[in-house]
């Protein structure tokens, strides 16, 4: 068996006294592909544990590090060490104020921004826990914040949570849960010589599609934020044959909903607009409400000075929220640039949203 | 390369002195399922070729042979010689009244009425034209009758033609034509988290499904026989993902229509029913009037004596009216025991058909 370059590197040291561009760029130069995390793990856990104020947990390739100042209030700064593969754009190079590289905006500039103010705010006014988590860009199972959720959901206890994806450095409060449902039509089979000795169950189908196309979804405003719902057919099948009346039909829903709803009224909700048809959810995922009117998320919006805006698609903030921690998205990428071979950040984007999570956390 | 037993062995010699049942029972036990009929073809040809009244042409596996008396009308009776693959139910075997085996009724039987008449009835009020074809339990384009009307049509122009499937000797008219198309919507794909980014194929489809199951099929007589159309979705299809908002939907529809219609018309009524939406014919075959009107198709009723239904089901009848030929389906086998592991066929079915059409000829 031989092993991948990375699984056996030496974890380089990274200098956490670097602006918070060089260290994404250091952060960027160490591969970190989801599964591959170890080494970059291994060097933010030294890294950690070179700071006399912060006390250090590891769990696989998640670490962990936390102030215990006894503060009226808990913070965590969340971010994932893995990117998806490397797309011919590592190392990462510099042009003006840009660092470009596998991983620069999705997100080691966030993590960089976590390391320095790590480093740099000894004596927070509110109590701080750093989580860096492997398995972000992968399956759900294999999500390292779903597995520190499972393990250990004391590591995680706070008032409020900051997960740095990319965002423009601008807010997103929450997220929106979804769910995927069957809504199925039977019927008789029969050759369709002689239809009407069968039952067609794809004709029934169509009031199904029918609500579906009248549907008005609901725009739910939250804590100043406005979620706006979907319930739409992604799917659609049915048919034996070019010459059989078909037995059954089958459409694939997908309800998005805002957070105001949890699943069992999410659930409820499409079986009410069905009714009258089988439905069979086949998955779902809860929403994650956005927190704002907690303290600590409001002087976290005055020190960002942005408008919150609502998050439409799931993220892990749905994780800290299942833990019932408010949560938002907050980083210093772009997000339109993630998984693309030209990924790029802002240096001076770096520099700025440090900024103002110090004057938050120090203020 | 080895051949198959069949492909070598010697054609057996065909007594056409014996009893209907008997020669059915000989002719099943020559194994020719479709696209291995050759020693069957062989064995047909040289009876034919035996007999002083008629001529004998051959078209691979197709034989032929005709009276050339100069009768006012001329009719075939046709029949083919092929099965479907054996279902462990060779040789045939006798129980009372019934002989079982694969292709007693689909369609020794007839074949055996076919030999039986040519054989014993050298003086016919018509001239008679009987027509051995292979493949027709297989696709389209290999069928043996099909192959004949291009190949010589002329071997196959008549006045009346008597298909001699499985009908339980009921006389079954003409048959429906039988078109299929797609019916489709567009729209727009978009992550369906943002789902009014996006236009859904999907929901586009509601009204053509309510047409579908809002449609009333014709009845239509002619020749005094009620034919029922039918317009059905037997497929559709629609989709990208379970969190993308479909940019294509598709609904495959199959219009069985009367052979009042022809395929333009048929075609014609179904993009009027789709209008306002992209419909596109994938295949399609044209019906075949019954044309009972005609003396020879009136004579042959009454010498059955029974009362004619209109065909739903395309048959090769179509191929016959397609050069011009009135056709009926007519003959002694039970079509729902056809493709079974169990058929069978009454003997004395057998006797009687053959009576029925000796009356017919000899009148």
């Amino acid at each position: 068996m031989t092993r991948s370059p990375a699984a056996t590197a030496a974890a380089p040291v990274l200098d956490l006294t670097l602006s918070g561009g060089e260290l994404t760029a250091q952060l960027v130069d160490v591969p970190s592909v989801s599964g591959d995390e170890r080494v970059l793990a291994d060097a933010v856990e030294a890294a950690l544990r070179a700071l006399p104020h912060l006390t250090v947990d590891r769990d696989g390739d998640a670490v962990v590090a936390r102030t215990n100042l006894g503060r009226a209030e808990r913070i965590v700064l969340a971010g994932h060490l893995d990117t998806v593969p490397i797309a011919d754009n590592l190392p990462s190079r510099v042009d003006g104020d840009l660092l470009y590289g596998c991983g620069t905006s999705d997100m080691k500039a966030g993590v960089a921004v976590q390391l320095r103010i790590a480093a740099t705010v000894a004596d927070p006014n509110r109590d701080l826990t750093f989580v860096f988590y492997d398995c972000e860009e992968v399956e759900a199972p294999r999500n390292g914040l779903g597995r520190l959720a499972r393990n250990h959901p004391d590591w995680l206890a706070a008032d409020f949570a900051v997960l740095m994806e990319p965002s423009n450095a601008q807010v997103e409060g929450g997220c929106q849960g979804t769910m995927r449902a069957t809504v199925s039509t039977g019927g008789h089979r029969a050759h369709s010589a002689r239809s009407w000795l069968g039952d067609n169950a794809i004709h029934k189908a169509a009031p199904i599609l029918q609500r579906l196309a009248d549907y008005t979804p609901r725009l739910v405003e939250i804590d100043g934020l406005e979620y706006h719902e979907g319930l739409n057919a992604v799917r659609i099948e049915g048919g034996v044959a070019g010459n059989v009346i078909p037995d059954a039909c089958a459409v694939t829903v997908n309800f998005r909903f805002a957070p105001d709803r949890d699943q069992a009224e999410a659930e409820a909700h499409v079986r009410e607009v069905f009714a009258g048809y089988d439905v069979a959810v086949t998955d779902s995922a809860p929403g994650a409400l956005p927190g704002l009117a907690h303290p600590a998320a409001a002087a976290f919006i005055a020190a960002t000075a942005t408008t919150p805006q609502a998050k439409f698609g799931w993220t892990d903030v749905a994780r800290f929220s299942a833990l019932g921690v408010p949560a938002v998205n907050y980083g210093p990428g772009d997000p339109n640039l993630a998984h693309t071979r030209e990924e790029h950040c802002s240096l001076s984007a770096v520099t700025e949203c440090e900024k103002r999570i110090r004057d938050w956390l120090q203020g």
